[in-house]
């Protein structure tokens, strides 16, 4: 069953091994386990629902309360220690546009306020109630997760808009096609999600972000339906579906979502090379991507990542045998840079992008070491979002964040989040930060930044000290002129940066947009735009 | 000296062949020329401006004749017969983004509507100022047509908006890069013209279209200054370079543009091949783009476009090769279809994506001939606009259309677009169309159809007749699903059919959008959205 206070299924767990219990304990002092509230306890803090009987509402307090929180810090946070603050006074879980459309009427005549909710795996409050004195209905589109219609000419999937990330691909693959689009949030994030917050996967590289996938579908707003028709490009004014990416619940509800799909492809591999130091690693991204060579996926891991993941990994057996091979071809140990990179499609494609590949590492002083590596990261590419359990038992914390900038900026931008997040781990206490770029573009490259501290003696000393890493790292992003969010989107949380990059202008003509659509402000309050 | 009243340098002459007037002629019945208005003669039919004296405008009236008017066919009806109906009252030609938000204010001060103009070659009557009580001022970007920054790490330009493609490809060109867009209108448009349009170029498969190009830049509304700033991908919220793409003047001036370049190609060729059937090489077509062929473009023509470029290109001895050649081959000579496609990168790519091409080339059929008939492709790719001055030396007209549809919906598509121009040809008149796709998609493709037809003894019967075919055209493209403009925009003369693309909820909310940034509603009013 899906835990109702962390990630994913309570049959999954991945407890830290006892190398990386020790690699944090040097680099942060013992940790400080905080104690979990139950289950029970919380359950008794929900309190009565202020909606009206309405028989597609559910207002059960576990189902309330399974729907409160996403996967932030933040919620992480409020979960373990019970605080939940706000809960939704219901969700409702419609099974087809048309009783979408009713509850949104609905909404609208008795003053609810509407929140849509696809996997629960926002990691920015997109799903969080706001407090106030109007209720709050939880729309969640679980139980719209078919594939509603296939056209294979023009390689065009229609989905219920609450399809969870391995759905696609189960129900793709039986007819031989694949969508290619994976978050870490893989497991439990949902199409409509993903178009909601724009989202983008690890093999962006060969499948594109979800810009690139979401061809059309069917939205209900609080004004009327729109429907977006699939057309494969047009001049004919600017993309309603560009509104629609990222309007994170801000002009409607999502309820159908046609996606572009490829072939299943007939080989796939990853692998993984090293580079000397950072700034070579850097250098052979950039190169790497502004020479379009067809790679499916690109990471390079900074030195701390790569010192981290070997050891975290514990394969110390295989780890020991790779340093043995990289001494032997003189790359350095210290200051190594681990750069993972997958290729998908026929064998012939593979062949000539590995060998492309392997002439650029080479040229530029890396030295690959074959597949065995690059088996490690496909299997373990859904479970990053699992570590933050096996760290948490252990007394330690972690989050993760990320932006995306020109290939200029990109090293001054990355050592100013590092340094950030360093400087404001509170005082007397560390905090271990480590990088790896991913989604290269020719014009620059997201920068996803993990970091890791000792929680405090109680719950709200380690929220806050999390909260001022979080909002200085997220000052040097937007002073660097980096994007709030390359992959998570907006949310609460981020949305006192959104005007950096917006501007005033922007930010004014997105408010208008949404209060076109949504002229009550039922829906979302608060989320992308602060009120 | 740029032609008043046509396309393109004066010097540039390109009349028709006798074998073409024969094809011609077989085809469609001896022509009849019209009769050309002098230059004088609509001189004499300039009114007074009703503008008041600024010194950034200029009111002098063949400076304002040469502003009034486009590209279209009904462009070049009410220039040829000299009835141009309406001019604008100045022409501003601004030298940077200061001056046009200057000139900008003092419209909004004086109740003058603005029409912004980059190269003036739209062929769906964008920069046609509309009638009326108020006057209008035409603001040209002509001056502001230098590269102004390059950020070679993130290959990224920065470019007035005026400059028009030779230009741009000159100044990168200096530098070691290239833009790679490369419309028709190539030689005249302008960068701010094909964001303004959201434009596409012939190796729009290598190098995207202005969606994939247009990274950042400046636009003086109304209401205020909009910068985008440059940022590779980001999930924050909906971009606003979508809503500036395709806004065609309606809620600002685009002043400066931010493009990607890429590094100046070591190799680049051009093939054709033939495929023996339409059925076949639509096949073909979408097959190349499905199984991703790193083509960097892919022209498919039908069999009545095949014969007829064949024809009227006049390379007789090279065409009577060819087709021994074919016969040989055992390829079919009716009915045949010609397949352009390009290559475009480092010499290894090349040579892979061209084995690749051959592979799937052979699989289905088809016959490559090497690289003769490319070159001359090559030779002739921004010719096509000079052609309507040869066939109308004649007495005939030519006009194209394009839309985009989904691959299931191309074969109907194609015949019943064909089918609407021959029946709307008029009583006892033919029409001579031929279609090809470009820009493939691996979800659709375009579809681009060229018309054919005999004046009639005067310009308003001929008027009347093309505007019944565009429209039947047209309803026949919305009928389809297909866009009812792929590259050229929508202009004045296609608005009345973007509802049935943009639904009632999307018109609504894109005339809400430049409410927002222009209030008054000064700019380009009628254009994109009717009035």
């Amino acid at each position: 069953m899906r835990r109702w206070n962390g990630w994913g299924d309570s049959a999954n767990d991945y407890p830290l091994k006892p190398a990386g219990v020790a690699f944090l304990q040097q680099a942060l002092g013992p940790g400080r386990p905080l104690p979990d509230a139950s289950l029970e306890s919380v359950l008794a803090r929900v309190p009565a629902s202020r909606l009206a009987p309405h028989p597609l509402i559910d207002t059960d307090a576990e189902t309330r309360l399974r729907h409160a929180r996403g996967q932030s810090l933040g919620d992480w946070l409020a979960m373990r220690s019970g605080d939940f603050r706000v809960f939704p006074d219901g969700v409702a879980f419609p099974e087809n546009s048309e009783q979408v459309r009713v509850l949104l009427d609905w909404c609208q005549a008795e003053g609810v306020r509407l929140i849509p909710y696809g996997g629960g795996t926002s990691v920015a409050g997109h799903i969080n109630p706001p407090a106030g004195e109007q209720p709050v209905l939880t729309l969640s589109l679980a139980k719209m997760n078919r594939l509603m219609a296939l056209d294979e000419d023009s390689r065009l999937a229609t989905f219920g808009a609450g399809t969870p990330g391995p759905e696609v691909e189960r129900q793709l693959a039986e007819r031989g096609y694949r969508l290619g689009h994976y978050p870490q949030s893989w497991e439990l994030s949902t199409l409509g999600g993903w178009v909601a917050s724009r989202s983008s996967g690890q093999q962006s590289l060969a499948y594109g972000r979800i810009e690139q996938l979401f061809a059309g579908g069917r939205v209900e707003t609080p004004r009327g339906t729109l429907e977006l028709p699939t057309i494969p490009a047009s001049s004919a004014g600017p993309d309603l579906r560009e509104l629609v990416m990222g309007s994170e619940g801000r002009l409607g509800v999502i309820t159908e979502v046609k996606v572009r799909v490829s072939a299943a492809p007939r080989d796939e591999q990853f692998h993984v090379a090293f580079m000397p130091d950072w700034p070579s690693a850097v250098a052979l991204a950039r190169r790497l991507v502004q020479e379009r060579v067809p790679l499916s996926m690109v990471r390079v891991s900074n030195p701390e990542e790569t010192r981290t993941q070997l050891t975290l990994a514990g394969h110390e057996r295989l780890v020991a045998a790779l340093h043995r091979y990289l001494a032997w071809r003189g790359q350095p140990l210290d200051g190594k840079c681990m750069v993972t990179f997958g290729v998908t499609g026929d064998r012939r494609h593979c062949r000539h992008a590995l060998t492309e590949a392997r002439r650029y590492l080479r040229a530029a002083g890396g030295v690959t070491t074959g597949r065995a590596l690059g088996r490690k990261w496909q299997e373990a590419r859904f479970r990053s979002p699992y570590l933050r359990h096996g760290l948490w038992e252990q007394g330690y914390a972690v989050d993760t964040l990320e932006t995306c900038v020109d290939w200029a900026r990109v090293p001054q931008t990355v050592a100013a989040i590092e340094q950030a997040l360093r400087d404001q781990a509170g005082e007397g206490e560390r905090a271990h930060v480590f990088t790896h770029l991913s989604h290269l573009y020719a014009q620059g490259s997201s920068i996803y930044t993990t970091y890791v501290f000792r929680c405090s003696d109680d719950y709200e000393t380690t929220r806050q000290r999390w909260w001022a890493m979080k909002r200085a790292a997220s000052d040097a992003i937007v002073e660097h002129g980096g994007t709030i969010s390359h992959q998570h989107g907006v949310g609460r949380d981020h949305a006192p940066w959104l005007e950096h990059e917006k501007g005033a202008q922007g930010l004014a003509a997105l408010r208008g947009l949404f209060t076109h659509f949504d002229p009550q402000g039922r829906l979302n309050p608060g989320c992308l735009l602060e009120d």
